[in-house]
């Protein structure tokens, strides 16, 4: 059977759409209208045996649900307002825990649960709605805002959750080697709890010029969507590279550099500024690279360039995919 | 296993959401803010194994996805405007086939599909998010309005629908006596591709005062939600209700007026008028019954009048169930 990429499927939903004279399928949400009544709406899925494991609890995947919905929130440089739940659960769910973690969640960030559906399921998962409106004196964070000279930033380190993927077992952290059982947990965890940027989406949001994306399917695949969406190219300096540690990713099997790269789940905000900004609005960001006229990713280890594969981490396969 | 219901679970989340200060689960949809920026959103889900068979062609599902939740907007008397689609898809999914058949739909009713996420699947289905707006002239629809009094009425027939659940196999209408074979293919549409009453929701919603809901778990339980919402009963007149024909209930081996009672699925409105209004304001409803100052549910046969069980068609446990 034909493996399809969510950017292939993506393609096909905007072309649909496209069809129809809507284009909205370039950013991390859609804008529903311009001027002070404006919203930003965004949908995403925890599926079990997709995005988490059978025997993930269930407060853990309900707390994903609305952190992985809120990064699409803060790529829009927005301010989230309100949930909806579609709720899928086996008769063993325990949906009381779900609720009550999604509604904590929410409620953390000033997210009110307003409403949602409920249905009987053979696996567990569910898909959560966010509106969202635009920050006070700001805009909406687009993809498509880079332009080339601009600097490349991230808003956080990358790498660590694909190892944390890794370590989902129970006894998973107990086989490590005992000096890097403690970035084991720190990687477990920044699996199971990603951190929404939505404080540092709303500061860029009120900046002059800023392309935001969330990384999500992996820094050079969503690196790639931003290229895309803004027709330009990329420079990533390896040495800038907030990469997690040799040790663990060693212990683990895997390759540090490619975790960083292509490993995916980091739910840090991926950004540009204008050529005369020299610091990022929060502090924390660290700059990774260049934007450039054309010519695609490149990746710049000292003197030498190679290009970048737009690979990333893919939902739909359950796996690594071209973008 | 305990069974639970979905209004077991629906009481779960209410409780959760009114620790919280939250109540706007009494009505089909969740209504953001009163004002003219005012939004209700309401969710719904079709779920493979649940809601439609395994063979169901991917069109008829995802066009039934799009209805269910039209009738949600319908019920409260919206107009609804975008649509946002989770789709769950299994390897052999068409999903062009599907995300046609979504914006098709949504199209018909002047909705459009706005965004969306995709994620591979063990089954197929969908949750579908639609926004709308109130309608000019009107107010939202409430299920708490209804007062001793009113009359009831139901905006088309109910039960045609639990019978074409029952022909939805491709050879199920050849198995039927020849004379009921009409019958059935008009039950097996019915089922199939409900029509959300948005025009008659949008009249209804012009009037001074008026309480909806849509039939979506079966009239008496329905019924029973909107008489909980609104602290009051209701008498119900047997000769009134517009039942399916009782030889094609006969040849499925079921009873029509069990089926218009608790069949479910049937997405009609049902709703009260204050008592000087003499007439529906389209064309179409019928008058089933009374609003009652409390006394429950009543069926009135001629002269007889029995309790009217809240029992109807339950999602989440895939059959009837007390409500």
């Amino acid at each position: 059977m034909r493996r399809r990429s969510e950017d292939s499927l993506l393609r096909n939903l905007r072309r649909t759409l496209a069809r129809r004279g809507v284009d909205r399928l370039g950013d991390d949400a859609a804008i529903l209208s311009g001027g002070p009544t404006s919203w930003a709406v965004t949908v995403d899925q925890q599926i079990e045996g997709v995005h988490f494991t059978a025997g993930t609890p269930p407060k853990v995947w309900a707390r994903r649900l609305v952190a992985v919905c809120l990064s699409d929130v803060a790529a829009m440089g927005g301010r989230p307002t309100h949930a909806f739940l579609a709720l899928q659960a086996t008769p063993t769910l325990d949906v009381a825990a779900v609720l009550e973690a999604v509604a904590d969640e929410c409620a953390r960030s000033d997210v009110e649960l307003a409403g949602g559906d409920l249905a009987s399921d053979s696996r567990c998962g569910g898909s959560l709605t966010v509106m969202a409106r635009p920050v006070a004196g700001g805009r909406w964070l687009r993809r498509s805002a880079a332009r080339p000279g601009d600097t490349l930033w991230l808003g956080g380190p990358v790498g660590w959750s694909r190892l944390g993927r890794e370590l989902s077992g129970s006894a998973a952290i107990e086989r490590l080697p005992a000096a890097q059982r403690r970035d084991g947990r720190r990687a477990r965890r920044i699996h199971r709890e990603p951190t929404p940027q939505l404080a540092l989406g709303q500061a860029l949001a009120r900046r002059r010029r800023c392309a935001a994306i969330d990384v999500s399917d992996g820094l050079a695949l969503d690196l790639a969507r931003l290229c895309r969406e803004s027709g330009v190219g990329a420079v990533v300096e390896r040495e800038a590279l907030p990469c997690p540690p040799e040790a663990l990713a060693r212990a683990l099997g895997l390759d540090r550099l490619d975790c960083a790269l292509h490993g995916g789940e980091d739910y840090v905000l991926l950004f540009t500024l204008a050529p005369g900004v020299r610091s990022s609005p929060e502090a924390g960001p660290v700059r990774i690279g260049t934007i450039t006229d054309g010519g695609g990713l490149v990746l710049a280890t000292g003197g030498h360039t190679r290009a970048l594969p737009a690979r990333g981490w893919d939902h739909l396969s359950s796996g690594t995919s071209g973008g």
